[in-house]
């Protein structure tokens, strides 16, 4: 019988992270100062994050970072992660192409997210902070912080856009079991939240929003850093863990992908999965393509702008480097509430930039189909944000049906969707719809983004 | 560093069920046709069962039983699950116990159900039918027959109890995403339905209403099988996976467990990690003490009578030889619906019988407590069934705190929580109880087992 699924034992797992800045042809530009827009150095960025975050934000010379042992031992709790041959999804698409994909989904906290919470709070604890504050969006991250920090002896506030906590109240309730204050953002609770409310009375929120909130009281409270699920390398190279796992269990199943495939949102779960592929392109002549799925609703990859910008709506965050689509974009109240945000991550944008990889948009409706598809095939029900790297797969394996060709296609089930099945019963009672976004919406949020 | 999961590759996966009837001392009695009182043989169950599930009912002979091939096929999609040390539990109780627990939370349909669900559905399916029902409380068993129906391309209908139904919309979502027809119960749809909702319109519904339901539907529509999802002897059968595997990862820890603690509805999860490990006790001189988990609110084990009962609200079933509060008896609401059942499996009445095992019961503050210590230590939320099994292993875990005695405690995960998050709200806000029930009350409704 043909093996299905490939896991490590404790002892194979990888024991540093990758840095993939230190291998780039062209580095990341740096974060800049607003006022002066000199380039940030770690003493700047470490009045808001835990320091050791910040010199790793910074790397450009060390390809391997090594992971502290103390995270290696919360690590061992849910990994590795199963990498898994999706057979019944082949057979149901009928297509000559390999299908693998990596199983973030089963850990206690449901995504991936967990595996950057864990080292971020770490280091916060290491230099002697009491309370670390966040923001969250569909509320994968927010779960993940506040597991995070009661395992390392912290206090954690959690800032949680509002549209996305009332269509998903069960994670809140899950932050609330690890011990975590949620409050919806916007909020009038800080001064940022205040000024959003004044403007727009009923806005949804988005992870704009919530950051300016979360970085607000972060600086504004002793021994509290902020942390952030995604968007910043640091982010990224914490979660390079599973695709340095995938490796290894690649090497298990005798394939190495022509394919990567992942949802994009910040490009933390994508970062994860792809850099250490991208090494080998990089490097060893492999000729791997990388795919990043973001939602038609929020296409800063297809259709954003380079330039330097906010990462949060108020403009409380340095200047970043980044594809966008201006940091006062509304993304529209899709359900894939982790991939609503303006703008991609710094190394990723450079990326992008060089041609090393490109993105697809996907619309609701079409990753819904995906998702349903995967979860009467495979079995689980995925996350609506890991639905898009579903759908994008699905594209490829047709591409491959019509071709002939059996190529080898490898995505990130980042989550699960169990606590997103409001979505799918609206979904299937036929009350979702796509939300593309015009050229001329797009025109105007770009107006926000600084000269 | 301590290893903390264990992990058994495909290769290394148990390829046979035990049959524990086959070693038992005293074999469980047998069912008996309510109107005859006679004994019912294969083909008298038959008509409701699959058949191949009624020969494994009454098979007192093999002790192992291959699993088919197709069911291998689908077990290796989630299986083995990891065997967890819990280390950080220990930790928080300060107690010199190890305490393992095997992590069934971690198959896509999040509890154990899936693995009976699969044989069911395959053994129906190779008998040419067409259709499937069952009932469901809590609804992980439903989810899990959907998904398996699903799987083996099988039309299903569930009933799920009205107040669990209610409790956890989420659940007949996911059962919808699978292609299942919901139904609450008691419904309108069947007489059985009918006549509970006459005699008391405010019913909030148990297993056994949804059971009689269920059973109505099979009977009377063509090519259609009634799958249940505890109590009956293949059904432990079926869950047997999880101690085999739970007995070589325990050696791969190099130890052996001197108490399994499960918790307890009908017994299927608690067969299943237990029977495997009592073989050892009736064979090989082993001395492990096993203890079953009710809940306070419906005390079979700890309060019942060991009688002939039926396995159903309205009398549908065949009698059944099982420690009963009586089948008229309708549990409190409380969370842990999957424990809401009030009669135990025909082995483990008869092992209780016998002296092998006992039961402890759980009063739900105490086990909502439990799950709280474990989410913040060990990070995953405990289904409210499962946290019956954690609190009596913490009590065990606290027995060894005073005694000084580092004895091996291995406990069943059956599943997680993240569908029950309303349950949590709801302690968390201080707004649950305790249900004992009297014994005045036990009287009553022992009075409609039949004489």
């Amino acid at each position: 019988m043909k093996q299905k699924r490939f896991i490590l034992q404790e002892t194979e797992l990888p024991t540093a992270w990758y840095n993939i800045q230190a291998d780039m042809p062209n580095k990341p530009m740096p974060p800049l100062h607003p006022g002066t827009k000199q380039p940030l150095g770690v003493d700047d960025l470490a009045h808001i994050f835990p320091r050791e975050c910040c010199v790793q934000e910074l790397d450009t010379e060390h390809d391997f970072v090594p992971i502290p042992e103390e995270v290696m031992d919360k690590y061992k709790a849910y990994r590795s992660t199963p990498l898994v041959r999706a057979y019944a999804l082949e057979e149901a698409l009928q297509t000559p192409a390999h299908i693998y994909f990596k199983n973030e989904s089963v850990n206690p906290l449901g995504s991936h997210k967990v595996n950057s919470a864990l080292p971020q709070c770490y280091y916060a604890k290491q230099e002697g902070m009491t309370n670390v504050t966040t923001e969250t969006g569909a509320g994968q991250w927010g779960a993940a912080l506040a597991y995070a920090a009661s395992v390392f002896g912290l206090e954690s506030a959690v800032y949680q856009v509002k549209i996305s906590m009332q269509q998903k109240p069960y994670r809140s309730s899950i932050m609330r079991t690890f011990g975590a204050a949620v409050t919806g953002s916007p909020s009038m609770s800080t001064r940022a939240g205040k000024d959003i409310i004044t403007r727009d009375p009923h806005h949804p929120g988005s992870l704009g929003t919530a950051i300016s909130e979360a970085v607000e009281l972060a600086t504004t409270t002793p021994n509290c850093k902020y942390t952030l699920g995604s968007v910043l390398n640091h982010v990224a190279l914490h979660q390079t863990i599973i695709g340095l796992e995938a490796e290894k269990q690649m090497a298990m199943a005798g394939e190495y992908p022509d394919v990567v495939i992942a949802c994009f949102g910040g490009g933390s779960n994508f970062g994860g999965i792809a850099f250490p592929f991208m090494r080998h392109n990089l490097k060893d002549g492999k000729k791997t393509e990388f795919i990043a799925a973001e939602p038609e609703s929020c296409p800063k990859l297809t259709r954003g702008e380079f330039r330097y910008d906010f990462g949060d709506e108020a403009g409380y965050t340095p200047l970043l480097p980044m594809f966008t689509l201006g940091h006062s974009f509304k993304p529209a109240n899709i359900h894939a509430g982790g991939l609503r945000y303006h703008g991609a991550g710094m190394i990723i944008s450079q990326l992008i930039k060089d041609g090393l990889m490109h993105g697809v948009d996907i619309p609701q409706l079409e990753s819904f189909e995906a998702g349903m598809l995967f979860a009467r095939t495979e079995g689980i029900i995925p996350a609506p944000e890991s639905s898009h790297a579903i759908a994008a797969t699905i594209r490829e394996a047709e591409k491959c049906k019509r071709t002939g060709e059996a190529r080898v296609i490898l995505f990130n089930l980042s989550g699960h969707g169990l606590i997103d099945m409001s979505a799918y019963d609206q979904y299937l009672n036929g009350d979702l719809m796509n939300h593309r976004v015009s050229d001329e919406d797009i025109r105007q949020t770009l107006k926000s983004v600084p000269e």
